[in-house]
Order: C-alpha cells, then structure tokens, then sequence
C-alpha cells in the first residue's frame, strides 16, 4: 500500500482538505487584578455537568470551553470565539480567563483550591483521586485539544485505491495509527513553535525543581503527565486497547481517560469501545494555551496542524514503530526543556519538515495562507518569535504575571465592548445573535443551517427546535403569520372580535378610492399602500383634506402598490407590545429621532454627540441607528425655523424625524412597567385572536391613564409575525427585556424545570413577563 | 322629522347605497324530463336540518338554496351562483332544479308529495300541520326572498340628523315600519314587473278555480296566502307583534313563521324579539322565481330593489297607516290576477313611480346599471316584455311545462360545464374555488377575507379555521414552512434523518463554486439556482461535464440568483406525493407536454386535437394547460428531426418539452393506487421529520417494483408546502384524489363524527388516504 502515491491520485486530491474538527480549551478564572477567583461556576450558565460548551474542568475556577464539531476551521473559529463571548459576558464584569497554561498564583495551601462542584458525585470522586494521585497544582494546568477528523470521503476514496485491508473500519484505523506514531515521533517541532508556558507562577511547584524558564513546561516532565510507569503501545490497536486496560486493571491509572498522551485515539465513550468500532477521529493534547490569541489558539495554528496530520499521514514511518514512538517522547522532552530563547537542537530536522510540507502542499494544491511557511521558517531562524519566545521577552520587562493579567484584560475589554453582538457571527441580524448567545449560555446545541436565512437548528438531548429570524418557529401556525402579513385581514378579525382598529377601507382600483372621497373627507384619516415599505406612499391629513390633496395622496399610494387602505388616523401615541405565549413581555415606546438642546451647541453638534452612543450605528449592526442629516432632517428643521447650526435652548427637544422608526434614528424606550394592565390584556387577547404565540402588537393609545374599557381610547394598527427583539433588548432608556431568552425558555421549558432541579432557580429580574388574567 | 330633506344632507349621502343583502331560493328538484323527482335530497350535502345553504323545504323535493349575509350586490350574486353550482353538482348528473315558482307536475295522488325527511321530529310535524292546514300542492309553491339591511351608517347619519326619536334602536324600527308600510302599499309594481306565475301544471289545483293565464298565481290570493282571517297591522311595531302572538294563541297560525306576507319584519329568532331588539332587517317574500335567470333572479331586479326601498323610505306615505297597508294587497291582488299580455290597470301610477325613482337616483347620486330605467320604461310600456309576459308567449309554441324543461336543461347544462370551477368565484385559484365549493356542500359558513389573497374564513358553530391559497392552514408550524422553502435546510434535514437526498453543495460565490469543479466533473449533476423559478438558470449533466460547460452553467445559475446549488443527479422517473396529516392522499407522475400520433395528422393538428380537452386551458384557470408551440417546443421538435408538419406514425409518443411542469402543457396521471407502501412510507416519513402536515413531496424513484429498502432507489427532491391540489382532483388520466375534501376533512373532523350520527356514512372511494404503518 503506496500511501504517498494514493494521496497523489487525482479522485483522492478533491477531498484532501476534506474534514471535522474540534477544540477542547481550558482556562482559569481569574479576577480584574489577575487572581485565581473564589467564585463559583457562573449561575448564569446552565450548570448541569454535561453543559456542551461550557463546562468545569478539575477544579471549580477552571473552566472548560468545547466547540461544536465543524466541517470547516472557518466554523470552528467562528463557534470558538462566540463560546468565549458566552463565558466571558456570563462570568459577570468582575471576572476574566487567565491567558496561560500555567496557572497563575495558586493557595499556598493545596488544600484551598477547589475542586469542581459537579452536580454528579463520581465525577467530583474521580477529581479527588486525580488530586492524590498528582496534586492539586498540577491538575491546575489548562492547554487545548484539537479534534480532528479525516473527511469520510477522503478515507472513502483512498480505501477504494488498494485492495490490501478489505475491511473498511480497519484501514481508517491503520489512517489513524500511522498518522499518530509520526505525531508522536515529531511532537517536538509543535513544542518549539507553539510551546507557550515558560514559566511557572507562584505557588506552582512546591520547590524550584525546575530550571526555568523553559520552551513548554506542560509538555515537559514537569508538567501534565502520567507517571513514568504508564506505558501504552501505538504500534497496534489492540495492543493500544490492551495497554490502558491493563494500566486501569493495575491501579496505575485510575480511569480510562487519566491516561495523558500527545494524542489520544478517539472511536466511542469508552477505550474499548475502539476495538468495535475502530478510530473515529483523533484527539491532539499537547498544545499549549497562546497567550496573544483571545481564543488561545490562531487560525494559523489550526491549519498547519491539518496539513501537518496530511503531512505526517504521507511521510514514511520507521521501522520499529514502538521505538519511533519511543524516540519522539524522549525528544520532545528535550525540547519542552530547552531555553526559550536559544535555537532548538533539531533546527535541521525541522527544516526539512517544513520544507517537504510546503512542497507537498504545491504538489497536492492544498490552499493554506500565505503566510503559513513564511511564519514557521521565521519562528525556525528565530527562536524568540515562537509562542514561548515571545511571553519570555515580554515578561523580561514586567513579570508574566503582569503580563498575562494585561492580555487578560484587553480580551475582557473586547468580549464587553460590544455586548449585543456575539463574536463570529456578527455578519447575523442581531436578534439571532442574541438567541445564539443564550443557547449556547443555556447549553443548547445551535446548528447554522443556513446562515444568510438565519436558519437555525436547536438542540436539547432529543428536543430539537428549528428557528429563523431569531423568533419564527414551530409555536406558530403558518396561517396565523399569514393573518399578520395581510393589514386587511388582520383588521378583519380584530375588527370582527370587537378591537377597535381604524375604520378603513382596502381599494385595488383607482377611480372606486376617488370615489369614496366623502367617507373620509371631513375626518384624520391616513393613506397608504396595503403593504408598506419603510413609510413609503404613505399621506396623513390629520383634518381631512380637499379632493385634491386626497387625489395625490391616492395616487401616490397606488405607485407603491396594486392594493391601498384608506382608513381612519388614530391620535395617540404608538406602544410596541411584545407577546409571548399569552404573555406580555415588553412594551416600548419609538420616539422619532430628536436632540436636547444645551443652550451651547448647534443641532448638528448634538446629533453627532448623540451618535457617540456605542449602541449606535449603520445598518442594523447595533441596536440603535445613527441619526442622518440628510433631506428629510433639514427638511424637518426648516419647518420648525430650524438650521443644523441653530443652538437649540437648554433642554428643549428638536425633532428630526417624522416617523419614529429605529431604524431611521428613533429612540427605543421601554415602558413595560408603566403600561397598566388593562392595555397589556387588550395586546394579550389581540394576539390570541390572531392565533399567534410570538407576535409583536402596535397599539396606539390616547392617553394610558385613561382605562382601556372605553373602547376609543386605543387603536390596534398592526400585528408582526417576526417583531424586531433586540430594540428591547437594548433600548435608549428603560430597563433591558432578554426576549430572546424568553423564546428559548417558551421553546425549552424543559430548561427552567432542570435548573430548579439542581437548586438553581432562574431569578433574573428582566426575565418576567406580564401575565395578564 | 323631515326624511326627505334628511336623506338628501351631505352627511348622508357617502351611506346612501351601504346595506346587507341575503336570497333564500327555493327550487324543485326534478329529473332530466322535466318530472319530479323521486330520490331522497342528495347525500353528498350534509344533511344536518341547520346546513347554512342547502336545506330542504316543504318536500323532501324542495330544495331552498341559501346565500350568506353580503355587503354588495356582486358578492350576493357571486354567492348565489355558487350555491346553485354546489347544489347541482352535489344532486349528480340526473337531476335539475326546476326554473318556476310553480311546480311541475304534481302526483295525482296528494299523499305522494313526500314531506322533507328532515332530523328533527319538530320540523316534520310543522310541515304535517301546513299540509293539514293549506294542503301539500300550495306548499310545493317556490319563491325567492329577498332580506335587506340599510347600512348601520346610514341609519346612524339620519338618526343623527333628527332629535325627535331619542332612542336610536326605536329609530331604525321606524325607519323599516315606513318603508314596509310603503312596500306593501306599492307592492303591485313588484307583481307587475317580475311576477312570473302565470300558469300552473297538472294537479295543482283539484279543479280549475282560476282563469289561467295571470300574472302571478303565487302572489295572488289563489298563491301562498294565509287564510282571510289571519289579519296583522304594520302602523307599529307592538300591534304588529301582539296581532301574531294572537293568531297563533287562536290557532289560525301553526307557528308565527306561518304567517306570510310580502314583507316580514326581522329582528331574532321568534317575532317577539322584535319588541326587545327592534328591526333589524326586512325580508321581501313576494318576489316569483325568475325563469330567464339561472339563478331566479337578476342583478338588476336586486338593483331595483334596493333603490325602491330607499325610494319607499323617502316617498310620503297615506295618513292612515292601516288603510294604506290594505289597500295595498288589494291592488296587488287585482294586478296579479291581470292577463300577463295586458296593460296594467295602474301604468300611470307605475309610471310616475318610475319618474320618481329616476329622479331621486339623479338627485342623490345613487349609481345604478345604465340600462335600468330602460328596462323598466319598456316593461311597463309593453307588458310582453315582463317576467309572466316572456313566460306566457314562449309558452304559446310549446307547453309552459316543455319551456321550463328546456330552460332547467340549460341551466344543469352550464352547471356542469366547468366542474372545475365554482361560478361566481372563477378569478380564484382552482384549489381555492375546489375548496369553497366542499366547505358549502359540507355546510360550513364561507367568508373571503381577502379575495385577491385567497384568504378564507371557515366557520363551522364555534369552530373557524383560516386557510389562504386552499392548503395554508392552522395545522402546519410556521417553521415548517419556512424548512420548506429553503432547499438547503430541507436537504439537510432530511439527510440527517437517514434519507436520501442528492448529494451537492451550496455557493455564495462563484470562485468557491469554480474550485470544487473535480467534486463533479465526472458523475451526472445538475446545477441551479437557490430559487428555482420555472426551471430558468438550471442545467442538467446527464455524464459529467467539461470546465468549460461546467463554468457556463455555474455563471447561468448565479445570475438567477446569488446563492446555487450544483447537486448529484438522480436517475428515474418524478413522481409527486401529496401527504396530508401522515397519510398519501395522492400520488402523481407528470409527463412533459406529448402527442401521440395516428399516422395520419400532423403534430401540429395533433396538439390542436389535445388542446380540445376542456380541462386544458390558460393560465391555470383550468386544471390542465395548453400546449404550446413555440420557440422551445419546436427546437424540441428539431431536436427529434420533427417539424410541426411531421405526422408521427401510429401510437408514436413524440414529445414537445424536457420539463414535465403541468405549466407547460405536461399530462398529470394519478399512481396513487399503484405506487407501493414502502415508497408512500418514505414520503410519509420525511414529510414527517420536516414537521409538516400538509406537504407535497417529490420523490425521484428509479424502478417502483424494487423494494425501497436499498436507500439508493429513490431520492427526495424538494418539499412544498402549499402543492397545487387541482392537478390531483382533475389528473390528465387516472382517478380524481378529492384533496380539498380531504382538508375540509381535516380541519373539521367533526364533520365526519356529525354524519355518522345521522346514519350518512361518508363513503366517497375518492376520499380514501393511504395510512402507512
């Protein structure tokens, strides 16, 4: 079986890049002045232990941040960084990851680090032996695997090129092994380019049994590995399989999985499960934390781990694969302890590494960055561009500590900076966003099935929900959004259940609307097109109007659409309820976009003030829109005497807008505890009429003092199907509604039953909503 | 109170023509020749006394047809029509309604009129004691009658204009008192012009009492009257209600219902509702079937109608109320019984009426057909032209008995002629019309919120549901839909469930669609945009293809739109399956637009000959489209070495189209019957794992005779989730798949449960759905 020229063949170079990964990162919790924290996991998180994402690793300020499998790094780097939003926002603003491998100062006594509160009391055994067996301390150290799959199709077609194993399951297996042994045989050239922890902090080693600083004190001796007497064979599986049973059935591992290694063979739960059913995939462990990437690993790094596993699939093994295997430990050793600084003692090896990795790239035209080779052969001549000649510099001038803490920070800085987005899906609209941040936070599996839909599949064990838009699910019946589509057969209904909706009537004919001038002439009435665009074609005459005025407005209507509405103009102010499930959960107010005069700045200054607001910005990127100074604005001023150079007086209001959308520089203001409970009980029994569990109501009401019995003190204008989540969720003023939350719980109530079974009640303020009898 | 004046203020008149209309028509039901008929009132209607609009009468022969409450002359018509449609189709293709007031032939014997075999004890025993009381050959009698509402808005301006009557319902009553008091007065003219009882048939009467021809025997004393001594004042609404509680407590009236008279006031269910609730509406009684209608009755004679009641309710009535009521029937008696070639006694009178109404019409802008005032002036002119007189000299060549035969036949002809369609409601998609056309056979209340949309209102007691576009519906998750619409998390979906889908790729971009050419180039695939619309940008590749071509069709794809797909391509013939709450209620196979030939006619005459089918048409306004000979069929053609004069030899299939769309001439053939389970399993499956319960789904099926359980013998295309039904109720060949009843059905399973309790088993062998297990 000739594996390099297999790997040549053309029907095999279409799937070579073809594969699944994964990452496994662990950190410490630290505080803002860089401290191992004495907090708890965060509440916020849903804390049952087999949380997908974010999890507690040995003890409980060590947390454990587990990417989804992905089928491309893209995905992998996008789901890793918003995981480390979710931990980040959810640990609270007090609270941030340490940057290193290397713990920072631990408790002089072993004793005061905690060892993770798990809700499962195996699982807290199995830390308390590991603690005897190695010392808290060492368990304290965190790094990152990387899961890695062959693509099935790559496998497929190389299997299909030889007839020497029949069985397909064996020859993925022998992919594995071989790719291993030359992993295990070469984990050093990993250790001099990505080892990154020099140094140990305080409290660390009990004695100065270590001359540091080193290339990589985890992947040395002194760092997270078995004890000398474990030794587990890769030449066969079964000899893989037979080993580590063998170590467990003689004490000298306590579970399976205490069993260290570069890489570990992945195929079920269990070791055995691996003679069943074969390798899986393959599970990289020594690779240290980066401290200069907010995620702890680059892209760069990923991929030159992919085609280092292509790589080290193609190249030749030695003969005797125990001693091959052997041989790699032993330098690897040598390298995790050399200087930082000082040139690696296998600098010609790792040439030639590098250089057959680039020519074998050419020659299977695998695309990697530009960047890749330049980078590694920078970090070959120069000992202190890699990962642990850097932090050493670094810290030559502060200690690492000091420096770790102040990477730490600036990582903090940008998980807050812009709390409504969700790091690696910012190209999403918001809402989805926001519902992506609480699954995650909530441990709930998010599938991208279609990203540009905003299509997403949702997953609790065999619960799955599919989601667009961040609120359009499976609650909802299809007709009931059709209603809310249709103005005319919304108002229909309501109209036909006793709401007041604007008296009004629908023409698709231009000379039947001229004609019904003198049922609307002498009262406010509005017109506009059946289905509006962002108020185009729309005419209001808040006291009648003569025919020729109507005649425009008619017009003007029937150029947006085929079908108009005349109806009734409501006067009032226009309140956004947001109904969930019979609930109200949020009621806002849009105010057209204004400034507040200071006596001392012009119109044009306030505005550009007011635009600092980092929750403004262009394009439905943030929750608020930047208000413009365009046409209609000086329009708008003029006709209030206004130039963007007048200086308004001293807390007087200037409008610039007409309309009062958000999306048009509107201020969005919560008001769901000032609205009374009769106007929420017409938006609740509204919205049942409809037939609909998620919809965003629009009420207009004269004044909300007055009660809602009378039936002319409000108006209901329209309904939505996919109302906007996150102009409640981030309003201008009031308090923040979490819908989004919200739908999670409404599509998972199986989420809020398990959280009050482990003793955790959900008690979030913002997370109530209006129920209204 | 000055009603003339009132009626004629700016503020009335944008109301002046707003009112309610409703017809009750009744019709014997009579076999081709003319004969009544013997058979039960049809089963396929259900046959619950309370169906809203399909009832029976006196006899079990006596059909009355019911529209529901309109606010337009064109709705109520379009109703009516309907109704007639449904009635027709639903008695089979043996019998027809007969087109007289008069009935047909009666038995000799009167015990062999059989009295409507209704559920309710009660209503059989009423109908007992009318028989007893007037005998059974003036029950079998038929007329329309006519309910009229004036506009709430209206009545609300004039009540607005007076401060005489304080309390608005008293107002109205008043309102209706002086226009019924004014109709009874005038209601000869009504005789006069649409009386259309001239002549009676055989064992109508037990001897000849009366000199036949008149002008209508209905309306005359010989007509549906009570007994002289039933006498009822209108001069108020108190004396008219204690007058019938009387005849009733003397036993000169069954029940309050019996009392007939050319106008009732109505106001609830029992007449002494009347005095709690006042009027509320009028129902005119005395108007005679009109046999030159299909429907009985003309739009205009409704337009006259409503005009004369506003001219009634502006016109001056006589001092004494009573008088004037009585003298009233008296002239209407003289007129009925005049020779319905002779002029009428009161032409003056009717003709100044006519001035009258004219200039009224003029005066307050009411618009009304142009030919109106014609019609009547050359009625009134020339007594040939009205209803009795057309129908009097057209009998004069054949007997009244042949003529109304003739006219029943036509009428039964045009019935039948698109039972496809649903007159009255033809510019509505065919499923739409198929499915308006079950919901009033089955008896369920009908409401179009939004005609152009296909927005339905279903109404059934308390239940309603709201279908848009014949199968949108309550029953199907929004998110479903959405799954739907999107090929990609369809795919997906489905695949992850373990079906087979074709393998393929989505692309944003078009270098990433380029650089995946090797993923293809050498298996049969297709390429396409996202959106498909009507098979533009897509390109099939039945052996691989080239880069060249490959590039061509990728760059084709992108300009239909910015996302494609370039996918497996699978092998086998296209079948359709229409899945409904887990069950196959169809399953269809489309064959692209062919000809067959005969070895004598050329394709050209050939496609002329298939265009002939009635079920092919245009623009999907019949089940089945023409076929085209355009540019793509005669490149097709070209293809084939065929030109449109070719004449193909005999039973040679010669194609026009590689699409198999019905859209483009293509021939729909039912298998629902011959496509085995496991196939209907997989479809009932997958639709299943989408969430959907109303979805058609198109499955590529190699060989249907090969067990499904190799996964490679099928492939899912796509699933729609609003599939054209008519194509299943109206197929090219094979049996008719009723799938609108089928969504009646599920919508309203109560309907079922009610017709087995009345002992009517639904037993439609087209209403059978495959159950798979």
């Amino acid at each position: 079986m000739d594996i390099k020229k297999m790997l040549e063949n053309d029907r095999v170079k279409p799937y070579l890049l073809k594969a699944r990964y994964g990452i496994e990162k662990e950190g410490q919790r630290v505080d803002l002045s860089g401290k191992l924290t004495k907090t708890d996991h965060p509440k916020s998180i849903s804390t049952r232990d087999e949380h997908p994402f974010i999890k507690r690793d040995f003890s409980e300020t060590q947390m454990e941040l587990i990417t989804p499998v992905t089928e491309t790094l893209d995905e992998l780097f996008n789901y890793l960084a918003a995981i480390h939003d979710v931990a980040y926002r959810s640990m609270g603003d007090n609270e941030m990851l340490w940057p290193l491998s290397m713990p920072p100062e631990l408790p002089e006594k072993e004793e005061d680090i905690v060892i993770a509160k798990l809700n499962n009391p195996e699982n807290v055994q199995y830390r308390q032996s590991l603690s005897n067996s190695y010392g808290r301390r060492k368990q304290m150290i965190s790094g990152i695997h990387f899961n890695f799959e062959f693509g099935d199709e790559l496998i497929q077609a190389l299997f299909n090129l030889q007839s020497e194993i029949k069985d397909y399951q064996q020859f993925k297996t022998e992919i594995y092994l071989k790719t291993t042994r030359n992993y295990l045989h070469y984990q050093w050239l990993i250790t001099y380019l990505y080892g990154a922890s020099p140094s140990s902090e305080k409290n660390f080693f009990e004695e100065d049994s270590l001359n540091e600083p080193v290339r990589s004190i985890r992947n040395s001796k002194y760092g997270y590995t078995n004890h000398s007497d474990v030794q587990v064979l890769h030449s066969s599986l079964e000899k893989y399989v037979s080993d580590i049973s063998l170590m467990v059935k003689r004490g000298l591992l306590v579970e399976e999985k205490e069993f260290y290694s570069a890489v570990r063979l992945r195929g079920g739960q269990h070791v055995s499960d691996l003679k069943c059913h074969g390798v899986r995939y393959i599970e990289l462990r020594n690779i240290d934390i980066n401290p200069f990437e907010k995620n702890g690993i680059s892209y760069e790094q990923a991929e030159f781990l992919h085609l280092f596993l292509i790589y080290l699939l193609w190249k030749d093994e030695g003969n005797h694969r125990d001693e091959w295997v052997k041989a790699g430990n032993f330098y690897n050793d040598l390298v995790a302890l050399e200087h930082p600084l000082e040139h690696t003692q296998f600098e010609g090896d790792a040439k030639n590494i590098i250089d057959e990795m680039e020519h074998l790239a050419e020659f299977l035209d695998l695309t990697v960055s530009d960047t890749l080779f330049i980078n590694l052969r920078q970090m070959l001549m120069d000992p202190s561009k890699t990962l642990a000649g850097r932090l050493y510099k670094d810290s030559e001038k502060d200690s690492q500590g000091q420096v770790a803490t102040s990477i730490a920070k600036e990582n903090y800085e940008k998980s807050w900076d812009k709390p409504y987005q969700l790091t690696g899906f910012t190209d999403m609209e918001l809402s989805t966003q926001n519902l992506m941040f609480d699954a995650i936070q909530q441990g709930i599996q998010v599938e991208i099935l279609d990203r540009q839909d905003q299509f997403l599949k949702l997953q609790l064990k065999d619960h799955v929900e599919f989601v667009k838009n961040g609120n359009m699910t499976s609650k909802d019946s299809y007709v009931s959004t059709l209603i809310m589509e249709n103005k005319t057969v919304t108002k229909k209904i309501l109209h036909q259940h006793g709401f007041r909706v604007p008296n009004g009537e629908e023409y698709n004919d231009i000379d039947y609307a001229l004609r019904s001038y003198d049922l609307f002439s002498s009262k406010p009435f509005v017109v506009k097109p059946k289905t509006t665009n962002y108020g185009l074609g729309i005419s209001i005459f808040k006291e009648g109007a003569n025919y020729e005025d109507y005649l425009k407005a008619i017009t003007l209507a029937f150029k947006e659409d085929s079908s108009i509405l005349v109806e009734e103009f409501l006067n009032g102010t226009e309140y956004r309820f947001f109904v969930l499930n019979d609930k109200v959960c949020a009621v806002l107010s849009r105010v057209p976009a204004n400034i507040k005069g200071d006596g001392k700045h012009t119109i044009e200054e306030l505005v550009m003030q007011k635009n600092r607001d980092p929750l403004r910005g262009r394009d439905h990127r943030t929750p608020l829109e930047s208000i413009q100074l365009g046409e209609l604005e000086n329009l708008m001023l003029k006709g209030q005497g206004y130039r963007m150079d007048s200086i308004p007086k001293n807390d007087e209001i200037v409008y610039l807008r007409e309309n009062s959308n958000i999306s048009t520089g509107g201020d969005s203001i919560d008001v769901t505890d000032q609205i009374p409970d009769d106007y929420k009980k017409i938006a609740v029994d509204a919205v049942s009429e409809l037939g609909a569990k998620i919809c965003g109501i629009d009420l207009i009401i004269e004044n909300t003092e007055v009660p809602a019995a009378n039936k002319n003190t409000y108006g209901i204008i329209e309904a939505n199907f996919n109302p906007s989540m996150y102009m409640h969720i981030y309003p201008y003023k009031g308090e923040s509604r979490r819908l989004t939350m919200h739908i999670i719980h409404y599509l998972f109530p199986e989420l809020l039953q398990s959280q009050s079974n482990y003793g955790y009640h959900y008690k979030n303020t913002d997370l109530q909503c209006y129920a209204v009898e």
